[in-house]
């Protein structure tokens, strides 16, 4: 790991970072020019990158801890929507000049509680200085066995739609971050804001859905966009009903306060769910998952020859969705 | 590889970045949440990552085909270091919202043109926006046959210290960029500016010095910094002869007109050559594999018990080398 933000940064690596590799022999306690990473026999790599930037990505003053757990968080569940055992990450931190030595340690202690609740280590990184705001690039190395990882290309028609727990909580949250959707009670709000600022990665379905899925995807972009990434890859088309989204309590109370509509929840992003399909013989086996890890898997749709996704209203139309549940294909 | 920078950026990843991962089947065509990447058979992964930030790391306005070339090589470098074979590698770009289209074909034109020459596929990442200045992140994947790294921490007492092609070029280049060194002919300038500006990793130096050289690391920070790196990670001293440093023929005459001293040689950064230690019986060795890739390999000093980098002028005094030399350790 590299430092170059001043006189003080190879300080700052070795209180604040090099803690959090000595699980990983191969960081070199951070003290080389890279980082040596074995994998088990008959294993292949996975790799996923995702960047945030300060203003864009979060809210300016985000408490650095539950923004590094969030950078983690994000990644790893690339690491999930391919099957994939996360093991390690490494980091590339632009900081403006005025960050502190408080925030760094706090940033480092977010990392350090989530690093152990997901098993995986630093092995390297870089931190450098900028005129503009933050920019956090988190780099995450997942393994599968041999190949076998899921893909976005691999839905046939006649599969099932499916997706694990609530969706829309996170754009509601953003909002709730936002100080907006004064109609909810505070603890509503809280749970909201929770789900956006703190996101669970799937990865023990993930990796148990390797073999059962035909394919998957994280919905970052929000349901309907990041279903039509599915059918794009796929070459097919989608059809999910509104009314089977499943919604969280905090979400059905938003919709009947009117601080939001469905469509706004089926393209809200953020959510970090699995979605993925799987052909109408695996229902027993998804069933029996979402049981074994108290996840719920909702089915929600099914693939058809085509292209496009569309989403029923209950009385079988199609849902307007406005131009955001468009933006992405 | 996801894109956030707005609702014209998957076109510019199908455009401009897609073909970069032809040669990599487990990018997925930049099609998914992360790319697989299998390593053969009894290979370990070598990981790095460095950032550049506009305005920091390279002047604002660089040409973009340069600096993507840059990006590329300083990481590479890093695989050299470590003694690597490159084989591919992740971009995440922190993009300002005026670059355009122009810009980003440039950018990835360098890319393609030296990915070629190095034999490495882009095989994922993100790009975003930002309202600061450009950060570019970029993470670098090599194998070494086992766990048969090169590391910063293997110098012992009694070893040579060797450096590849010449020093202090880089740090020349970069005021020549910057439109000092009038002393110089335009000849001059644009040759230590070209080095500045297209490093050469020596991955082919890197792999062959595995099993040969006890450690090594790639000059960045400067030629006296970096020697302290090696010597605080392998617990050792080192005493290097100013007069033995290699210099190249434009390096020379900017000591002869006065531009620069021999201190702000080896302290300059960014020349990205090998600086590595052997036991004298890998003398030989050492010349042999000089002259068959073609390199200098130049014998500067020996490594010592103690602490600390000692750089002697022609009379065996310490010189002194200002703040700069020893800002890093």
């Amino acid at each position: 790991m590299t430092g170059r933000r001043g006189h003080g940064e190879f300080d700052l690596i070795a209180r604040f970072f090099e803690p959090l590799s000595r699980a990983a022999p191969g960081a070199f306690a951070l003290g080389n020019d890279g980082a040596l990473l074995t994998l088990p026999e008959s294993a292949s790599l996975v790799v996923t990158k995702d960047l945030m930037v300060a203003g864009v990505h979060y809210p300016e003053g985000e408490e650095p801890s539950m923004l590094a757990r969030r950078l983690l968080r994000v990644n790893l569940s690339d690491l999930a929507a391919m099957g994939a055992s996360a093991t390690a990450y490494a980091l590339g931190l632009a900081l403006p000049t005025d960050v502190d030595d408080d925030w760094v340690e706090a940033f480092a202690a977010g990392l350090a509680h989530d690093q152990e609740a997901y098993g995986v280590a630093l092995i390297g990184g870089d931190t450098v200085a900028t005129e503009g705001p933050a920019v956090l690039s988190l780099t995450a190395f997942g393994t599968v066995e041999g190949d076998a990882c899921l893909t976005r290309s691999g839905a046939g028609a006649g599969d099932d739609v499916y997706v694990s727990g609530t969706i829309g909580d996170a754009a509601l949250g953003l909002r709730a971050v936002r100080g907006e959707l004064a109609a909810l009670e505070p603890e509503d709000r809280a749970a909201l804001a929770e789900r956006f600022r703190l996101p669970e990665p799937r990865l023990a379905l993930g990796a148990a859905l390797v073999g059962l899925a035909t394919c998957a995807i994280d919905v970052s972009d929000g349901l309907v966009a990041d279903l039509g990434h599915l059918c794009a890859e796929s070459g097919v088309a989608a059809r999910v009903a509104a009314d089977a989204a499943p919604l969280s309590d905090p979400a059905r109370r938003a919709l009947a306060a009117g601080e939001a509509d469905i469509a706004d929840l089926v393209t809200g992003g953020d959510d970090y769910e699995l979605l993925f399909c799987a052909p109408p013989s695996a229902r027993g086996g998804i069933d029996a998952l979402g049981r074994r890890l108290g996840v719920a898997l909702t089915r929600i749709g099914a693939i058809e020859p085509g292209q496009g996704v569309t989403v029923a209203d209950a009385t079988g139309q199609p849902l307007s969705l406005g131009r955001a549940g468009y933006t992405h294909f």
